[in-house]
């Protein structure tokens, strides 16, 4: 099925939009999908005894302090379990957190419609999903920043589909504010299960929002609720509301998720001088206390279902409590957090953040002091890696073009060839050839190998400055807006059967019918 | 002394410079003056046996195939040393370049005239250096690129002053070509050593170069010959004429150099499918073999005179055969590099670098990886680490501005502070009095802290969209250019007695009356 707005788009979109439609062809070279594994060793600030400093802690605010469940199934549940309940405090003792934690797998897969979009999550895989939940969009065209809409979100959605760098499908790209809160997860479900066959995510935002995408997701994978159930097909994440306390609707959808065996992200947002103390130690311990609590729950509920811990740990600005991000305290607490999660043995999450308002410099090195941040900490699932503005408030499309840019190259940063050192690549035989003053281009070991012996970017421009002005002077910002408008300029979804695409609109406006879910929280 | 150039410049510059200017006040809060260490585990690509056939292949290329050594004193030093001549090529066997490497140290000062400023070099102490020897300059209000000036040279001379985090100055921040060579090195360091109280490099373009600017560090100083010599002050950098060759002005700065106990910076260009081999670690033993045969003659000249290996081993552009900077190729063979370095003992020299035309998101994720390569390698000087553009062809005091601002944070990522996990750090009791719900703002244990808690940066904007469109809507190069002009038009220049400022200027015109260097080469 080709897109319907894509006519239109091709006509306004000019030459190139409108050339690379029509050919059919890739709009730029990019990476192939693949699971990137990364190969290095993590950065580790903690010595053994600050590992234990810290998981000290966290266990003494499961013991002594406790978190606030507002859930109350939740509490009732961890009643049973033998968790101490004060009105809606729970404290849980280490050797119960420890049970529940050794039950969580450390790998495990989320298998979506497309099975060859299936990905593994935890061990030495590094995953990168798109921008979520930001509620203003701003692109080089509108030059402003707007709250977002459907068709902002479509877009993104596309972007999310197209590069094969995003591994996943996190929550709205942007928050379409145009559709009714009480159907809003049905219309975008229903365009991103239509325009992506990649894994997908669901908010834990009331009972009748999870149950929907759950459905719906079922019903584009063509599965019986027997198969959906059979092995982890999509995910939620859930934050807690730092300090200390998870709140209704986040842990109903936890559960409801966790009694079907799909994943489970846990992520406290707790932010250095705000929600947390202001030492990025103590507010590590924080959340992981937060987090934790979480898995022990799901882990009781269901045993072994998949959970992923997540850090949003960064600090406020010393001058005005704004938040900051790509700070040196945020990749240090992430890396901390890294070591942690392989003191627990639970997969992590981190994310692709910054501060900045456009697509600039300070965008970028914050981005990319998160990014490797990312890879440092052995993170798992890196969210928000392409797309991100002004601390999560703005999506942006040029951003999202750019961070893909850096991702494709994380990804060939690993690549085991590159650090070769067989006898091929040491090449003394070509250096004999060479000799001094000589040169390489023409020698049969660079002929046999200059087409894939490097990565080859698809936004850096390499050209000299010359060449650069000649071709318009354009910045990166704008070079990734025409390729943003080329890709959606020709986007083609992924294959769905009919009949699937008719049920799964059947449910939309049934669901729509029946009035959606309560809007009053 | 306040440089002369002020007065007009604060009229011209309007309302910010001038203020700062008339204050007298800093015009950014920058971070102070430190020699950071980096505390991180190096990243290792290679396991033992890719450290071992490294260094088999640097061997036998030294062995089998030999280096050119384009300039007669060398050779016969080294014929004298037991080497291998065959016309200009060199061999030279593995026991007499370990031995010679063996002399090194892993470690050394450098001391400029103020010692404060003394700078140590290895162990696990990175430093920062300003772009060097672009021959072209560009900036926000030029809008286009110029070849260089006295002036701009001046002008990027002020920011190597200025900001603490730049260690050492090291070659010209851009070519003076409106100043002709046969003078220029007198006038660029005269401008140097009297805006300047840091570091200095020499180049090793010819004898009366070398010798002329050895004479002027050491006036500026205010040191006799034996105190010069006493203890390395200057160093310089030479690059190889790669593939395996020495060129004869090189070698022969790096022997007056060697003589006087200065410090030695061998760097090849060892740019992977043109001047090395299209595979890395080909071009990494290549590049390797290059420095140690150059650090092998200064240790037989002088031993233990301090020596640093340098990498410039990049790859090309696949398509156009123009070179790339900060890609993961670039990466992962500084890596490579710096395991090897460790393997010899000896410190190493990496690069802050880009491909980039102008300063934009593309010149910050290449730079951004480069500079994190360096950290991850464990380089100990960081060359061009801010300022630096279109693969060295234009010098920016945006980019310069820019760079600073991630050199601080990197710096401010080492600092112990941040991963500390003493009780205080853990905050277990300010998370017990804060409790579920509240806020960690005003506690007595963030009031305690929160003035240093946090980096805090000078170029970042954490302002929320609103209030940063409000402000102007600025991005980071602009940003950038406005700190920039800030700080030329308040800079003040380091004390110096007005007697050695004179001998400096009586030394640039007796040797100008000489007629200064020889430009036939």
């Amino acid at each position: 099925m080709v897109d319907a707005e894509t006519p239109t788009r091709k006509r306004r979109g000019g030459g190139r939009s409108g050339n690379a439609a029509r050919r059919g062809t890739a709009v730029i070279e990019q990476s192939a999908w693949r699971i990137p594994v990364n190969t290095d060793h993590p950065t580790e600030p903690l010595p053994p005894e600050g590992v234990a400093a810290i998981h000290e802690a966290a266990m003494t605010i499961l013991e002594e302090i406790g978190i606030e469940f507002l859930n109350v199934e939740a509490r009732d549940i961890l009643r049973k379990a033998g968790c101490t309940i004060e009105g809606e405090n729970v404290r849980m003792d280490r050797d119960f957190v420890m049970e529940m934690i050794g039950r969580a797998p450390s790998q495990f897969t989320l298998t979506p419609r497309n099975p060859d979009r299936q990905i593994t999550i935890g061990g030495n895989h590094i995953l990168f999903g798109n921008v979520s939940s930001p509620p203003n969009y701003w692109d080089m065209e509108l030059g402003r920043k707007l709250p977002g809409t459907r068709e902002m979100c479509r877009n993104l959605l596309k972007l999310t589909q197209y590069f094969n760098c995003i591994h996943f499908a996190g929550g709205y790209p942007v928050e379409p504010v145009d559709i009714h809160a009480s159907v809003r997860h049905l219309d975008v479900l229903y365009d991103k299960l239509t325009l992506s066959d990649k894994v997908m995510h669901a908010y834990s935002l009331g009972r009748e929002r999870v149950e929907d995408v759950m459905e719906m997701v079922r019903i584009a994978g063509g599965w019986s609720h027997e198969e959906f159930e059979a092995t982890p097909r999509m995910y939620t994440n859930i934050n807690s509301t730092s300090p200390l306390k998870h709140d209704e609707p986040m842990l109903d959808g936890w559960m409801r998720l966790a009694r079907r065996g799909q994943g489970l992200v846990v992520t406290p947002f707790t932010l250095a001088g705000a929600m947390a103390p202001v030492t990025m130690a103590g507010a590590v311990a924080q959340s992981l206390a937060e987090g934790l609590c979480a898995i022990a729950l799901a882990q009781y509920i269901n045993p072994g279902v998949p959970c992923v811990i997540g850090t949003f740990t960064s600090n406020v600005d010393m001058k005005s409590g704004a938040p900051a991000f790509g700070t040196p305290e945020y990749m240090r607490s992430t890396q901390m957090t890294g070591q942690m999660a392989r003191f627990y043995g639970l997969p992590m999450r981190s994310s692709g953040v910054c501060a900045a308002n456009v697509p600039d410099g300070q965008a970028v090195w914050e981005t990319s002091n998160s990014l490797w941040a990312a890879v440092q900490s052995g993170s798992n699932m890196v969210y928000h890696a392409a797309g991100w503005l002004e601390g999560g408030l703005i999506a942006s499309p040029e951003k999202f073009v750019m961070d893909c840019e850096v991702l494709q190259q994380i990804q060939r940063y690993f690549e085991p060839a590159i650090v070769d050192t067989s006898a091929e690549a040491l090449a003394l035989d070509a250096i004999r050839d060479v000799g001094p003053g000589g040169h390489f281009f023409g020698t049969q070991h660079t002929q046999d190998r200059y087409t894939t012996a490097f990565y080859q970017p698809f936004l850096s421009d390499w050209h000299n400055f010359e060449a650069w002005e000649a071709a318009g002077a354009v910045w990166t910002p704008e070079r990734a807006h025409r390729v943003y408008k080329d890709i959606i300029g020709s986007f083609e979804p992924p294959p769905m059967d009919e009949a699937i695409r008719d049920e799964l609109a059947d449910f939309v406006a049934r669901r729509k019918a029946e009035g959606g879910a309560p809007t009053d929280f």
